[in-house]
């Protein structure tokens, strides 16, 4: 069964959000399994710490690397990969989220203070991952944000295996705009195409509106898709 | 008082993470407040719904314009932004998180289903905001993190106003390594350099190995910073 771990110091938070919705009854359904791993369990001393100062002085305090260490050896891997919460990290995308949905799980270190001792990165080949660019008290929302992104792919856990083939980055690109009713909202009307039936329309008038979308929020993303066309996937992949 | 009220179905989700450690304790000696506001006491019908079919077919359920308006027109806004958690968002960064920080709060609404009715986000001036290029099955996860960059940045919250200051994007640049005690860990030595007692050395040193990662990890940033240099902020603005 899929699995995630998660090493922190408030394994109390979990599932947390992570138990609501689709994903509590995914994980009632055995879809998919979490477990937490309390870091302080591994102190080596009575205040419980597991933290101390920077080498080389700085602000705020660091992970020590031989208590995590420790408590990473606890965990039964199972061929699943140990990644870091960090600011620092290689971006986590709907594409890696993809990747690690069809595999066997994953490990995360939610790390608090100001981050963790880099040996044991290198030493246990620890890949950091940031959930965007912008700094957290902690890695424990970014640690649920990863699980979620990943376990709604794992097949089964959404309703409609196609709610998530028409969304956002699907396609490399941003999703259209969506309307339902009532058809007058304070005066505005649902866009007439969408309502008028004609499917091929409908279709057309969505890919336009989603690329707009790209094109104004994310040159980023429409630079990719304007030289590489729609990214297609699975069954379609060679078509 | 710096306030964040959250629209969401799931109001018995907050503060949950946002309880832990330095926020906590925050929000325990009045240095923020939360609020959160159940969408569905807003519904008009006996099945407590809040949506409905996509205008157009396709996959899902939107969330209904009319009920998330009244939902939000009960929130006194005094002054402060309305964002909707969304992947089709602009990208939430911590140059944002500083600047809501410095205000007097922010609404977020927490979004479930295929989406929101695109006529409430046009007719209330609303703002899409996306933590990251990944798909969550709702936007709570994701208000969790914007409120937590948010609010560790508020006067007071975090112990060492210095401690944000040498962090990941605060210069442009992601951050260095760190290390701590023990000196010797599986073999491997902390850097000489950090021990060396050299404030100097020390200093280029750390700019250096954070250039290296941001090279290596983030083309993109590091194109930003080659161009126009370290981020300058708050007292060394002119500098």
């Amino acid at each position: 069964m899929w699995t995630a771990t998660i090493l922190t110091l408030f394994p109390e938070l979990f599932p947390g959000p992570l138990d609501a919705s689709v994903l509590g009854r995914a994980r009632g359904q055995g879809l998919w399994a979490l477990e937490t791993v309390d870091i302080r369990a591994f102190s080596d001393n009575a205040y419980r710490s597991v933290d101390d100062t920077p080498a080389g002085g700085g602000p705020g305090m660091v992970m020590r690397a031989d208590i995590l260490a420790a408590a990473l050896d606890s965990v039964a891997l199972a061929g699943r990969p140990v990644l870091a919460l960090s600011p620092r990290g290689t971006p986590f995308t709907q594409d890696r989220a993809r990747a690690l949905s069809a595999g066997p799980g994953l490990v995360a270190i939610a790390g608090r203070f100001e981050g963790i001792d880099q040996r044991l990165i290198e030493a246990r080949g620890i890949e950091e991952i940031s959930i965007g660019d912008f700094v957290l008290a902690g890695g424990e929302i970014a640690a649920m944000a990863l699980v979620e992104a990943c376990v709604r792919l794992i097949p089964k856990v959404l309703g409609s295996p196609s709610s998530a083939a028409e969304e956002s980055f699907e396609q490399g690109l941003l999703e259209y705009p969506q309307y339902t009713r009532p058809k007058t909202f304070e005066g505005l009307e649902i866009p007439a195409v969408l309502t008028s039936g004609d499917h091929k329309k409908i279709a057309a008038w969505r890919r336009e509106k989603a690329e707009e979308t790209t094109r104004t929020r994310r040159p980023d993303l429409w630079k990719r898709y304007s030289e590489n066309g729609p990214i297609r996937r699975g069954k379609n992949k060679d078509a």
